[in-house]
């Protein structure tokens, strides 16, 4: 079988898959060409979801299973993919720690002005007037009530907050105080302190937020985007930032990434910006390649259909 | 009764207070000179603590009860407070959440590399490549297993931390995995990824961590003091921080506060400073003062030895 990975584990790793899995063939390569032989007789692509177009569908004539090592996987052909009958399987479910980690440590970076006691740090500066707060007895809405969210509900109720969910439909999930559905949303967003998105692309959520949706929310409310970048146009949450209408705004994803450099959110002292790492960890690659090992191993007693974390090719996740 | 205040809460604090107590008279001022003609008809002192010293005490011929509203009493003349037979009582129990907040939120921004990721931002860069850790699996070591510490172990568990203390017998307390009596300290410490002090000032606690303690740590530790500067030497944390022996530091008191502005530990990337403000809230001085309310209704039915919060002044606190 040859396997053409596309996304670069560390060499500790390439060796252990190889060694692990003798009879079949790794290549190993950071970039993709359409032309590169290796592409026409790969069995199994494994890549981060960002590389491979319909022009590369069309060469990878033996291509029957794409394994992506990341969950969002908006950026490959998915109507294609799925016409060629080829499987897709994604990253979804190592991500809830890290990224409620991130999203806990920014709430609580948040409340506790750390951000503003760094700069202040950095003019050798002793200041203890900044406006503390407390998460503990807060509310916070999450858009999007999957693995991720789930896991950021659990630890933000150890802190003793309020945690409200929107789903499709409004269906109850473990661990949210409350779930509503999407049609309620303008409702709820007058309730939430915090309101943090891990919605994925998908044709109902993008331009999901209009200006009316921010305009909703507290004047002092901090709104979380670790979704993706498309869920709102950035001219709404700057005119919402710069007028107030909410007080800050953590962004780790964006329409363009990179982030340009003369894109306004950076120098905004109330937008806090990271590039698309809130699911970075050590432990990521080892635990997304375990994914691919045990859906391998699937595979070669030739239960395609049967893979983890297939992704659906209609809803697009 | 006359009480003269030299903490200066909110106006609103202020007439909440007369308006609650209109038979009593409320002296709010900002300083407290020993020569203060309200000093010697005070019955009650309410302070932050670091004001009033033995001279004070000898002008203070009125005095019965002294509400700190701090925690920390190491300033008061604690010996000759109890000479004269007048009572002390502090704020503690209300600095266990905003501290255990601010505790978990330095955790999280430490393996989540946020203050790297700020300093990016501030050059406007899109950067991927950061030492992302987990909180999860981790060890946590706390110096002191009270009140505040306790909730810090809650909220840490919730992380999946391993959560180890130390405390002076080693009795067990709820909420920690394992704890240690302080005379095992060298041998717990290399477990540790995190080691969190929240040792009050007392003769037991000073200069209790020496450079032996530092050696013991992971290269890889962060260290972070909540509970009072001289727990340490400075030239003792530095050496190690500079030589790598640990990874980095989180401090919040200090041997002199406010920390001068020549202090090495300002401009050390693998420092973070704050001034002293782990526990500040907006809730703080509402709680602060809802105990000395209680106190004082217990007070004014004679039951001076009933107050909440009252100081051992032989232990210090």
């Amino acid at each position: 079988m040859n396997i053409l990975c596309t996304s670069f584990p560390s060499r500790d790793l390439q060796q252990d898959l190889q060694e692990k899995y003798p009879d079949h063939q790794f290549h190993f390569q950071n970039h993709l060409e359409v032309t590169d032989d290796k592409l026409a007789c790969a069995d199994i692509l494994i890549t981060m979801g960002e590389d491979f177009t319909i022009d590369h569908l069309k060469q990878a004539g033996s291509l029957k299973w794409i394994s992506c090592l990341s969950a969002g996987v908006e950026k490959l052909p998915l109507q294609a993919i799925r016409d060629r009958g080829v499987t897709l399987t994604n990253a979804r479910g190592i991500h809830a720690i890290p990224m409620a980690e991130y999203a806990l440590g920014m709430l609580l970076s948040h409340v506790k002005c750390f951000r503003q006691q760094f700069v202040t740090q950095q003019k050798s500066q002793w200041e203890k007037k900044y406006p503390f707060q407390e998460l503990h007895g807060k509310t916070l809405l999450l858009l999007g009530t999957g693995a991720i969210a789930k896991k950021v509900a659990q630890l933000a109720a150890a802190f003793s907050v309020e945690v409200l969910g929107v789903n499709y439909s409004g269906h109850a999930v473990a661990g949210f105080e409350r779930t509503f559905p999407i049609s309620e949303l303008l409702q709820i967003l007058p309730q939430a302190d915090f309101v943090i998105s891990i919605l994925p692309s998908t044709p109902a959520t993008k331009q999901l937020l209009q200006e009316e949706h921010f305009q909703a929310m507290k004047n002092s409310a901090l709104f979380m985007n670790l979704g993706r970048g498309n869920l709102f146009a950035d001219s709404i949450l700057l005119k919402s930032l710069q007028t107030e209408q909410i007080a800050a705004a953590v962004l780790d994803v964006f329409h363009e990434e990179p982030l340009p450099a003369d894109h306004p959110y950076w120098q905004l002292e109330n937008v806090t910006v990271t590039s698309h790492t809130s699911s970075y960890s050590a432990n990521y690659m080892p635990k997304a390649l375990g994914i691919f090992e045990r859906n391998f191993d699937q595979f070669l007693q030739g239960k395609q259909s049967e893979l983890e974390n297939i992704v659906d090719l209609t809803r697009g996740y």
